[in-house]
């Protein structure tokens, strides 16, 4: 009985509610780990006993708390106290003492972390093979790479092992992972939920991202950590408002044929124009030339914010250059190259791009893409470590740099069964309409979540669509 | 009488108003720059004919065309349409072919270029000497610098040869300058003013400045010329108010004792603490700590932002270094030395200083300091081209990296006859507010106006205080 239980919030909740016991869960889970036979997903497991007193100590149910015994997962990147921080290199690896600002606000909600989990080291990567320890294996298909950076948090929910786990998504390591496993990721606007606490990659651009199994669970939790942390630079006062139904007039902009991009995955391409034509039948579609934000994306590993990943990792790279990996080494290589002058350059083209894209944007509410253009393999990322890698990032990139905020929402598979879905962009502080349009692309066909066979649970909110004006609709668990 | 007549907005157009032709107009500035006998001020002024010719082409006075027939000056990194821009490099000049958009808006308003004003090479500088021409005389006293990088436009305002100058200020180029010659420098919100045509110093830092005889005159040029320009990736839309009244509470920080800076120039202290004196009769006056200021202003010269006077800069220095000045070559070689990798580490320094620095600012509605810590000597300079110039720069070079506005207001001379003035600063969006103030602070004493023995019109606007809320009232002249 327990061992069929989905783990969406509500699902999770109503069980609860009936007398389920958080210690029973914690066992579920350790048992669902065991039963996922897959060494790749977790870095470290928080001690069985230490996880059974934290779930005992939370008492008897109590609904006032949102998130009392949600277990969840966190990237390893991301500080979970008395946990190692190894953003997979053991030669970086650090005694984390406390929380992350967001840990801290889902355990103080009530939630339980359960362990860290794998991922492109350094958080450098859309594949999540590039680490030291085994790579997670794809939930859907072990041929095809788990996606990455965030690799073991998306698993880990893809499986049913947790509810929901945290990730960061700086080039698009919240999304990628999210589309190869079917299940959701949410990236929030840039700079609304904290960093502090988290290893950076780019620390301009990093996001902490969400993964869970539903538009409704992901948004619930980002309502719960959008906070603004003084002690973050990098963070804006954001407001996480609850989802919206997409407004009767929807403006969205897609790739035009021209300039969208599947490297000859056909199947990629049909699965996007149904999802397209669905789009058609509740908004008004426009093709846009995608060409300036490839221009954007271009940036992030090519121009000057390559240099962020140095201010992280050159110092290892100067004292240790074994302990990093050949392929982040190549990578983070060519920031000695770059003076500062160029780096200047470059924001002055990102500039220039932003503002024409502020044009191609202004007149449109969001923009709908493909969340990866195909699907690589374990094998090719094995004859090219860089090339199949860089291609995932094609829709995801571009999205930091431009200040968007993303959601890949799963959407029916294709004809070969492989997970469909897309994502949908949109200018900073627009979270929670990009979540009312996901709610109804999710629910798009008869989908089981992840790789669970679990069903939508009803109790999610059905978006509703106003007549004239925007309306906000509670999220209900 | 027209030889006496002050060149303040209000009196003109009463001039005007009363029958004054803008051909005699004309006539009169090229009397005034002959009688200045200062060939530093002008790099180029505007053919005699062609002058004429475009105040006989206004017609019939039109007190619609809000400046109909002011003279005005152009700093000469900002372009005049078939004047050359020269950024007081001969190698560097090019033809401008057309108005700079700040130029253009106030041609459009019926206001008359006279000419290109003299200028610190490529706007490098705040002391007004670095320039292959010969440099201008501060107007009061031609032993004291005449401030740059600004120094043409402050001085051509300053001696009543035209209404009001444009500037740019990047550093203090709009501050230094008008604090050396008695007039109000007002440098607006980062980003208020496009800087379409404008020869980039820090392109990511530059402001368009205004120099003016008064805060009305000021406030009431930078209403005119702030207009978002689509074309520049760096404007913001950002709002030009009517000048508002300081809020009866009005709470202003100024240095602590332990962090001001004088460098041993003791009247200026003098003079800085009977201003605060002044200042605590209309508000509650509070010491900060000045440290992370002055933290701030050392990244923009010591730090990566040099590396962007390299992107002008640099490629004449590779091909012609020769045509660079010495001590030009000398600062902006630094940038060579500099990488990416630097220049992250101290964008992430102003981060975290900025968000510091919000929390002091925070509680305040803005900060008074000197505009200048002392009066540095020509003969100083040829001593030592650099400390005092980086020295003038004390309460100056934070302001844009902080995304502050400023306004440097004169206040009674000094002891000495030296010229006294503050500034004031806030955050981005509060001009009017500064202005506000401004119109009291230039009233306190008897003062004349730069170094023309005007007084201060009657018909500018007096500020009210009001006794709840804020007021905005009109600028009328």
């Amino acid at each position: 009985m327990l061992e069929e239980l989905a783990f969406t919030l509500p699902d999770l909740r109503r069980a609860y509610a009936q007398g389920l016991q958080p210690t029973a869960l914690i066992a579920e889970v350790f048992r669902r780990i065991a039963h996922a036979r897959d060494p790749g997903i977790f870095i470290h497991v928080i001690d069985r006993d230490t996880l059974l007193a934290q779930a005992e100590a939370l008492g008897r149910f109590d609904p006032d708390l949102p998130f009392w015994g949600i277990p969840f997962a966190v990237k390893d990147n991301i500080d979970v106290a008395d946990c190692p921080t190894t953003v997979a290199c053991p030669a970086f690896a650090y005694a984390a003492d406390r929380d992350a600002f967001v840990v801290a606000r889902l355990r103080a909600a009530g939630a339980l972390p359960i362990g860290k989990t794998n991922l492109d080291q350094f958080a450098t990567g859309l594949v999540g093979v590039r680490t030291p320890w085994p790579a997670p294996r794809n939930a859907h298909d072990p041929d095809i790479v788990p996606g990455g950076s965030s690799s073991g948090s998306a698993v880990a929910v893809a499986r049913g092992i947790v509810s929901f786990s945290l990730g960061t998504d700086t080039a698009g390591s919240g999304r990628v992972p999210a589309a190869l496993n079917n299940i959701v990721g949410l990236k929030p606007t840039p700079g609304a939920l904290s960093t502090t606490g988290v290893v950076p990659a780019c620390r301009t651009l990093d996001a902490v991202s969400i993964f869970a199994l539903t538009v409704a669970d992901a948004h619930e939790i980002f309502h719960e950590v959008c906070a603004y942390d003084a002690d973050d630079p990098y963070a804006k006062p954001v407001r996480a408002a609850a989802i919206s139904s997409p407004p009767p007039q929807l403006r969205i902009g897609i790739p035009s044929r021209n300039s969208i991009r599947f490297f000859g995955d056909d199947q990629q391409q049909d699965a996007f124009d149904a999802a397209c034509d669905r789009l058609r039948a509740i908004a008004t579609v426009t093709e846009i030339d995608f060409t300036p934000f490839y221009a954007v994306a271009t940036l992030l590993y090519e121009g000057a914010w390559v240099a962020e990943r140095d201010c992280v990792i050159g110092p290892l790279l100067d004292t240790n250059p074994e302990a990093v990996l050949p392929v982040i080494r190549r990578i983070v290589g060519r920031a000695k190259d770059l003076s500062a002058t160029d780096a200047f350059r470059d924001f002055y083209r990102l500039a220039d791009l932003r503002r024409q894209l502020q044009q191609v944007l202004e007149p449109l509410d969001m923009i709908c893409v493909p969340s990866i253009p195909n699907f690589p393999t374990v094998a090719e990322l094995q004859a090219d470590p860089i090339g199949p890698n860089s291609r995932l990032g094609t829709y995801t990139n571009f999205a930091n740099l431009l200040g968007l905020c993303a959601l890949a929402v799963p959407a029916p598979a294709r004809a070969d069964g492989r997970p469909g879905g897309v994502t949908l962009l949109a200018q900073e502080g627009h979270d929670a309409l990009l979540a009312g349009l996901g709610t109804i692309i999710e629910r798009w066909g008869s989908r089981s979540l992840g790789a669970t066979g679990w069903a939508i649970p009803d109790a999610a909110p059905r978006p509703v669509t106003a007549s004239t004006t925007e309306v906000e609709i509670a999220v209900c668990g």
